[in-house]
């Protein structure tokens, strides 16, 4: 179907039909064309497009359905009366794909580790209810009797129902606004996490964007594998760049896509390239409910960076949810008297499944910055702030004094940095940086994030 | 039409039937399902959706065009056999509408200036191939006789067609991938400016987000207005935050719209709240080719900031389009030697339309802060420096000495800073802090953005 406005006379009514094109060729649409206007014989015309380019053979070929033509006496004549042309601007799969690369890349820091913590962020906001323990598991499955490498973000939360899944894929549909959705089936089941002392709350995607930006950071395709409480369905949503393209290449809707609905431990779907998701589905028979987040096409780069560097980034991870892993009081080495009465139900653990395969319990790591600043302070002043929003910002400020001839503030091992997150105004944090010199230092520890600041004692 | 898939059984064949809602409340639904796939009079069933609720009355009403249904014999029965579920997801029109929120107020500046310059930079871009002059003016429109207040960034440069305004409003797509598309219409003339000694080279919109995100930081409606060179015609775009919000509730496509195309001097269309527009209409005749983004919907605080902080916000764009405006030796404002020879024909011009009004070349601030720097440091160092990636990073290095007890490095009348920018290879940039004290300073510019470095004379 073309919209062809006749568009050469001044004193003409509005004129304009939508004329189909099936199976005919330029001539025969011309033909159509002259008939359907009452063009005289002897006048001529001449159909250009909305740029203004003669519709030849090539360009006829080009046409789409829904394309805008005009008839004019000539091609440069001007418009005598408007016209309306029908557009569509669907946003590009990039923006699925792409969100994350200048907010990670802009920081200047390193940029794994805060992906995963991004994804980390959304387990603890999927366990936040959890009456039981909170496990968030992170495997590196990376041996090539797997298949190709995938890194999985695995928590016992709540999981998603197949529309909250489809509500997950939409990008900048906050949280917020499933909330208030004037259909209840499309509501969500959704609580803000209630604020915990010393941390975030954890609720980082708020904005409909932290968890695919996250995941297209690591690799170009994700599949999401959730099972819902009170559900005895699994649902499978992927996401992959590679099927964007194909989709894009064959004019297809690129944002219609399917949801897999199936029984726990039903791995029939599973092609032997990724043999890797058989264990994972294997694992699924006997849980309540769960969210996998599996993220294949991971690049060499981050790979090596993630086994080369397992120690650094683990004990980054360490510090940044010391207060989630270790309780309100941290982790005092020392001083039994300080640890935290209560010791809270989440265990975050890091997999690195390759020949060798190492595991670990961050609530292990002894040598996380915030371990070392809480042990190497000689006093602290705890606060709390309400803000005029109406939020609270509670921290401690530790005082590392200059003795001996040393500084006492702890070395840090890595440039350690807090994760990129998306500003919320109950969440303010933020980082300062520092130079060594002979100084005592006042470093300030505010809901979940470091800020060394730093005093010249005179 | 509803998909049902019978999912009783567990031997039974892969069976899904496609099912016409037209007329039938939800008994007669029941029995055209009892009837299609069989179900013995005596035995009982249950219709589920995919969230396994079951479908009464209320639920059936809520059913959408495409829904998927199971048949089972009880609410909890497992999947004897997966089935996959279609679904959309389109990305939310806050895409649009609220890219730029984050981005700007994550930097902790004045946001307006950083909006507006977003808009100087892209029509840079589009006057980057002039032969004659390169104008681009800011118009506030804040004279109530004119209707609502607007904002208008109007450039002489080369125009889009209508197939390149319908391109910019598609987000996330890169002026990249359309000059690499495989049909001819999509290519763009798009060419990367050549880089100008001392600035950016204008190639910020090159992600394909920029300018609405701009756009909608300042307001939350967008006309663009636009004439390419070699077309007789105007092209009008409208993306409103109300358009969106309307279609939403109408369940219609939101990234549905219409291009107007008239001729130059037509404003047929304009209705009287927007008589500012009639204005801006009336002046395209015997222009070749412009583009003008038309804000509104412009917050009171907004407004307030940009009537009130006049000299402010001029002064950080002067500062910010220094060499730009005054060629590549900058203002040297005692020194005629000094001076750039060549004066670049660019001329940014803002307009305030208001009572009273003003109106200011660029050219002629002499307080933003290139021109003190310029002119207060006693030494210079020009340097040149080829990046590994190819991209060269050119600027000056300047002394600004501590003399007769009193720095010399000029005063910062506000706090002033580069504009928020998405990172390009070639355009790094970046600003530090400095405190005050008694100091030789110098300070560093380099391809187009301020970084003030301090060092403490000893």
């Amino acid at each position: 179907m073309i919209n062809v406005y006749d568009r050469r006379f001044e004193n003409q009514q509005d004129l304009k039909k939508t004329l189909k094109t099936d199976g005919l060729d330029l001539d025969g649409f011309l033909r159509l064309v002259h008939k359907e206007f009452s063009v005289p014989s002897d006048q001529r015309f001449v159909l250009v497009t909305t740029d203004r380019t003669v519709v030849n053979d090539g360009k006829y070929k080009e046409l789409q359905d829904g394309s805008t033509l005009y008839l004019l006496q000539n091609k440069d004549q001007v418009l005598p009366v408007a016209t309306e042309e029908n557009i569509n601007f669907v946003p590009h799969y990039n923006t699925l794909i792409e969100s994350g690369t200048f907010e990670y890349f802009a920081e200047g820091q390193k940029s794994l580790p805060c992906a995963l913590a991004e994804l980390v962020d959304n387990a603890l906001s999927a366990t936040a209810k959890n009456t039981g323990g909170r496990t968030i598991e992170i495997q590196l499955l990376f041996d090539k009797t797997f298949g190709k490498p995938a890194v999985v973000v695995l928590d016992n939360g709540c999981g998603m129902t197949s529309k909250q899944l489809n509500n997950w894929a939409v990008y900048r549909l906050s949280k917020f606004m499933r909330e208030n959705s004037t259909f209840e089936s499309e509501r969500d089941a959704y609580v803000r996490p209630e604020p915990v002392p010393r941390s975030l709350n954890s609720d980082i995607s708020y904005f409909g964007v932290g968890g695919k930006q996250a995941a297209f950071h690591i690799g170009d395709s994700v599949r999401m594998i959730t099972k819902p409480i009170n559900s005895p369905d699994v649902h499978e949503l992927v996401l992959s760049k590679e099927e964007f393209q194909k989709k894009e290449q064959n004019k297809e809707d690129v944002f219609k896509g399917t949801i897999l609905n199936r029984k726990p431990g039903d791995y029939s779907h599973v092609t032997s390239s990724e043999r890797f998701l058989q264990e994972v589905i294997k694992e699924e028979t006997g849980k309540d409910s769960f969210t996998a987040v599996v993220i294949t096409g991971v690049c060499p780069e981050h790979i090596k960076y993630l086994k080369q560097d397992f120690s650094e980034w683990t004990r980054q991870l360490a510090h940044i949810y010391h207060y989630y892993i270790h309780g309100a009081n941290g982790n005092h080495k020392t001083d039994n008297a300080l640890r935290s009465n209560v010791i809270p139900q989440i265990d975050i653990l890091v997999t690195l499944r390759d020949k060798p395969s190492y595991s670990m319990n961050l609530r292990k790591v002894e040598d996380d910055m915030q371990t070392l600043y809480i042990n190497s302070a000689v006093d602290t002043f705890e606060f709390k702030v309400k803000t005029s929003e109406g939020g609270t910002v509670d921290g401690v400020l530790r005082y590392h004094p200059f003795l001996y001839d040393k500084e006492t503030y702890p070395k840090d091992m890595n440039v350690l940095q807090a994760p990129v997150e998306e500003d919320d105004d109950e969440n303010e944090s933020g980082t300062m940086n520092q130079t060594r010199g002979k100084r005592d230092i006042f470093e300030c520890f505010w809901n979940g994030r470091l800020i060394p600041y730093t005093t010249v004692s005179e």
